[in-house]
């Protein structure tokens, strides 16, 4: 995939590290179903639901007033307040100096990669996982150790913490790893997380935390009265601890199309941040900033009720795949995906193709996140229309001969 | 400037690379004076004219209709097919193939060196220059060979063209040129661009040419009837020589905040843009691209009426400067910037300093733009309010002791 050479006639030639990336196998699946309007897509990460009007109106009165100049490039300060205020709701509280505000998710992952990891340098990645983890580290010109969760007979997948802690040594710059985990559903648990923490302190590794579906979890309250939430990094570390976690607006506020993140990070790579984001995108649109302001301000209620439609969607599409014969699927602790097993299935790219061609049904191949994924397919449930659902399941079974 | 190591008590180390990057001398100035209403800011490279109406109503619009998804990497179709018919009124027609946009222009330069560039490879860059377009290499790893411009006793900037020809050779993987040039306001001529591609060719060199400033320039007319436009590289260059081209919505439509920008590609180097650009930020907003559709609808009317007032801005604040003794100050040929010199300025930091602090007038500091600008200022003309310029000439002739 992709990793013939580019040559200009003149015989400049692309460089070998991007020659070699891998494109997207979800984009390959959805660009051969695109403009079939009998095709129900459901591989991407997002949900069908638009952004809330208050969000979208707040953008849009911000355009009105003008607001259309260069702003800092950590982010308006009063965004970084209501981001720090959010995050003391669920967490430590982390003091707006430590947050930056970032042009996306994947945004502030690949400014933390500039920040920790150069050419040679080693990454370790808990795998499968949404391949721009990855393909970050590659573009740096980083060595790449996968350590893959393993599934149980039930399709639930888990770590294995001593073959992960064998993994990071003294030479590892920098442990990767998303939880809750998109594509599988892993959530990390507190003690697996307190272990990691204290093996990365004694090799001086970074752990780089994706956490933007810590709010999209099914068996974990969060806080006292503040809506669902997974166990974070940040409950555990201290304020110079090697650790940057990644946020997004995206999932949790239903802000896709937005592009804008936060990191949370030492006070010690704060303006090593702000420099980077100056040379990455400058800064992030101050009427998107101020969408996100008006997001936060309503957090309190709007996510335990996505949460609950969320569940809600989960809950239906699991009981539905785990009735197949040959389907292995557990519902999932975390995210917005149903992660799941066809017996006979090897080529995942494949089936998901035929999928989309004959049956008219869009899914991700698992092999999309990696080999670990292969066999696999990622369905997301997000939909405010959860009958979809259950046409995606009827077709899925007249695909299996059922 | 933030040269030293962000330690965590760990012992964990922000990459030494990132440790020794220069953080912007301009925001250094520029932060000495926020908050005070006592000071004109004209640091930053951008206009004090809002967004045009038409522009940021057609942003409202689509977020009114819910346009909060992912889109395409690459962009919005119908955005390609408006940049590529943009373009061809002013270059020969690309196609919609070749576009990508991008989240702005500083992350299609970010990206053009993630094609291209790795760790140990060589760029040559044509300098005093915007200090994003040399930091960015040196972030992937690259080295910079810097070839400087050079004034003539008016104060006008030039190329020594086989100076940059002897400093190109086959182990350079790029040139970086921007032209018109931030901050000397230089335009490279028709037979310079012909050299430089002839000897990239030779070299196999990739140029990638921020163009950014093209149609902000005020000796050319442009071809008939479309309003002002410098050369191009696009007007030499075939589809497969090794030429990116970057461009931004930024300086021509007011659009700074906006952050959407756009390359023009070889064919082959479009798959790759495309992968990078999902692992970079995945794709500009809907909405954003909206309002860049509404901005090139407009543009034959809008972009030569804004250059007769930048025009006007130039002429004001020129003679203003050339009328002071112990200034030397050619009016620029191109952009948003004047570039002066004052005698006895050594150390252009500490003068833009001062001139913050004890006459509140905001400038940028030539070092800023590398070792080749120091004891130079630069002054940015863009403003609806002339009478601004007067002002600020009136304090710089304070400063002077005039």
């Amino acid at each position: 995939m992709g990793a013939a050479q580019a040559n200009s006639p003149a015989g400049a030639i692309l460089r070998p590290a991007i020659a070699a990336l891998s494109g997207s196998a979800i984009r390959e699946v959805a660009n051969a179903g695109i403009g079939r309007a009998d095709v129900l897509p459901f591989w991407f990460g997002e949900s069908d639901e638009v952004t809330p009007p208050a969000v979208r109106e707040a953008a849009a009165e911000s355009l009105r007033r003008g607001e259309t100049f260069y702003s800092h490039n950590l982010g308006l300060p009063e965004l970084r307040e209501a981001i720090a205020a959010y995050t003391a709701r669920l967490h430590p509280a982390p003091g707006p100096g430590r947050i930056a505000v970032t042009s996306s998710g994947v945004s502030a992952l690949m400014i933390a990669m500039q920040m920790l990891v150069g050419a040679g340098d080693e990454v370790v990645a808990v795998v499968p996982v949404w391949p721009n983890l990855t393909a970050q580290p590659a573009i740096l010109g980083a060595q790449v150790v996968r350590v893959a969760l393993r599934p149980d007979a039930r399709g639930a997948w888990g770590l294995d913490l001593d073959a992960l802690r064998a993994a990071v040594t003294s030479r590892t710059r920098v442990l990767l790893v998303n939880a809750p985990n998109n594509p599988t559903g892993w959530v990390l648990r507190r003690d697996e997380q307190r272990a990691l923490l204290d093996h990365c302190r004694a090799t001086r590794t970074w752990i780089v935390a994706d956490e933007v579906y810590e709010r999209i979890v099914f068996d974990d309250a969060g806080p006292a009265g503040r809506g669902p939430c997974a166990p974070s990094f940040l409950d555990l570390a201290t304020p110079e601890d090697p650790l940057v976690v990644v946020h997004s607006f995206s999932k949790t506020f239903l802000m896709t199309g937005w592009r804008l993140g936060w990191m949370v990070l030492p006070p010690a790579l704060v303006d090593a941040a702000g420099k980077l984001l100056e040379f990455n995108s400058s800064c992030a649109p101050v009427f998107v900033q101020r969408g996100a302001q008006a997001a936060l301000a309503m957090a309190e209620d709007f996510v335990p009720a996505l949460v609950a439609r969320l569940r809600a969607c989960r809950d239906r599409l699991s009981a539905g795949l785990e009735a197949l014969p040959g389907v292995t699927a557990a519902p999932p602790t975390g995210g917005l995906y149903a992660f799941f097993r066809v017996q006979g299935c090897d080529d995942s790219l494949a089936w998901a193709k035929s999928l989309v061609a004959e049956h008219g049904l869009g899914l991700a191949p698992g092999v999309a996140f990696g080999p670990e994924g292969e066999g696999w397919l990622r369905w997301c449930f997000a939909s405010r229309e959860p009958e979809r659902l259950d046409e995606g399941l009827r077709r899925l079974a007249r695909a299996l001969g059922l």
